[in-house]
């Protein structure tokens, strides 16, 4: 769908809604309705007429990369934000949505709204990014497909003596060489001990980094961004031949978790209760006290988007959702095993996009 | 100052301020009171006692980390942000601040918080953040002198041939060497008319990577954190000996312009004065219309934050502020130049923390 066809289809959900029009200010859907990724203010009218205002700073890319149908408007410099939402609020009547509303900006702009009803309601637009269409699909797929690849890079890596920050460049650059980009986001590498926090240890002091020992467990979590898109994959590996029963047991109730809930995972289906079937297994194990986090989240432009696959999750799975599944025991003061990849849901599967092999988990 | 004297230092503000309590959501505010990192809910009474309430993920590192006079409280899994909130308000009464609320998590808890006068007002600890203690002089004095070295490299990698990706992913790789952990933002690498982009160009399809050519203008923006704190460096060359007067004036104009605003720059002066002066002076050189952003921002935890130093601020300098001061100018279709320096505000100077050589920009 190119960004005209999401506008029409906005608008008239719009109308269906009785919102005579939307705000976006939020970075990612303004990116998600126009291309354009820098910050700027989004105004789309139910007629489908939408309006970017840009600062000074991006007239040049808007200029250029406007796409058809968008008007774009100058700002002038310094224009503060509550006074731009003032301006753009005055033009209008009825019920507007916002993608993102702050109390202070509210209390500021409440006198001058006049007869606006501004409802800030961000679900609006995560209806229509949840469900991926096909060009959205394929670039996650592309960066997914380039995620295993880098994975495969840092695996080579891990050879005794080799520093977390080492593996973390390297990693980096093989990003860079591979798509001309920087990452998704800032890779986590844990050693040993330090696998046991989900996002690595606080890096501080002496605790900056560490070297590489046989018999660490190293988790690895990265992702790589494809024409706007994210990927999201995380392995841990056993640097040795032979572990203890314990840490294989946890490696294999990982993974085993992890396809018990894929399996389920189809439109319709209530994402606490996909949650819930990882979390039973692992208790069934005796692990469930060390599953510290969510089992999984969407991935599109941001990293981090709906739905939420947790417990208490209000979500449902839709079609074409891009999620991750991601279960993972911590062991505090021993190690933690993730294993983690970004999957489509579709009527038929829940098909991963990245595909590293979950059982090369040891290296010697 | 250590997380204690900073906790009493707010506390004695509260007090004096009318606040019984206050409630920190935003990561970097949490981190500033406490170290840890990741994200959690602070709240600090007027008494000095603090709880932090962190989920089942950070437990470990919380309970290892929390600063001395700091009550951890474990939170269950998927907490949702407002429950929290209401619950933490249900506990007090009078007048308690918060850094940043959004409106629709204020229309869902306003029944639950009964006699709570909840007031957003995030500016309360960005006066004590943007006046820099001793200790965050200290941390970021040392990222501004790691900022110089990767700039070097960086600049060693400027031949004909290599491409924007390669220096950046070299230039991410040696600050991961040199501290041992990610930079401070991905870096912006830019060759000939990509620098009339600020930010860079967007990096889509053909337009993600491009090959140095003799004769390219290149603007490298640059940032190195040290526990937890950031530096801003920006620096732009000309491959070649000789460019064109219209070039060089640019450089030798945005070079003064930079020189003659950081001379200015003290407690009690307005930010957007120290703007203006910049702005005059590329005014008289024909040049303020390719001026298209603010001179600066302050740098600290967040490598944006308060004070904003461009038109329209109504902010001042105060003692211990550290900003950078960078002016630019971009001509669309050709080149952009701008040369930013991290700076620490004092009573008898703008002493730049950053300080590779301005002049060296030609490189053959």
């Amino acid at each position: 769908m190119g960004h005209k066809e999401r506008l029409e289809k906005f608008a008239a959900r719009l109308e269906l809604s009785g919102f005579n029009a939307y705000i976006c200010v939020n970075e990612s859907n303004v990116f998600y309705f126009t291309g354009l990724p820098s910050p700027a203010t989004l105004l789309i009218r139910r007629d489908g007429h939408a309006v970017l205002y840009v600062s000074p700073m991006n007239y040049g890319l808007a200029e250029k990369e406007a796409p058809q149908g968008v008007e774009v408007a100058h700002l002038k410099m310094g224009v503060a934000p509550e006074a731009l939402l003032a301006e753009i609020l005055s033009q209008l009547g009825g019920m507007v949505g916002i993608d993102s509303l702050d109390f202070e900006t509210h209390r500021k702009i409440s006198g001058l709204i006049g007869g606006v009803d501004l409802r800030p309601q961000s679900r609006l637009v995560w209806d229509m990014r949840m469900s991926k269409d096909t060009y959205e699909v394929e670039v996650i797929r592309e960066a997914c497909s380039v995620a295993d690849k880098v994975m495969r890079a840092a695996a080579d890596l891990l050879v005794p003596g080799i520093k977390e920050s080492e593996v973390k460049a390297e990693l980096t650059a093989e990003v860079y060489r591979r798509v001309g980009q920087e990452p998704a986001f800032m890779p986590i590498v844990a050693f040993g001990e330090r696998s046991a926090h989900p996002h690595g240890p606080i890096l501080r002091g002496a605790a900056r980094d560490r070297v590489l020992k046989r018999g660490d467990v190293v988790v690895i979590d990265l992702g790589v961004k494809v024409e706007g898109y994210c990927s999201d994959l995380t392995r841990t590996f056993y640097i040795g031949s032979e572990m203890d029963e314990r840490l294989r047991n946890t490696f294999e109730s990982v993974i085993h978790a992890k396809a018990l809930a894929q399996n389920i995972m189809r439109p319709g289906v209530s994402c606490s209760y996909v949650d819930d079937i990882a979390r039973d297994y692992l208790s069934n194990k005796g692990l469930d006290a060390y599953f510290i986090h969510s089992l999984g989240h969407g991935v599109g432009i941001d990293i981090h988007e709906p739905p939420r696959i947790g417990p208490g999750s209000q979500d449902q799975f839709v079609e074409n959702n891009v999620v991750t599944c991601e279960p993972g025991v911590y062991i505090l003061g021993e190690w933690g095993v993730r294993m983690e990849d970004t999957l489509l849901v579709t009527e038929e599967a829940a098909i991963p996009l990245t595909s590293y092999p979950l059982d090369e988990y040891l290296i010697y």
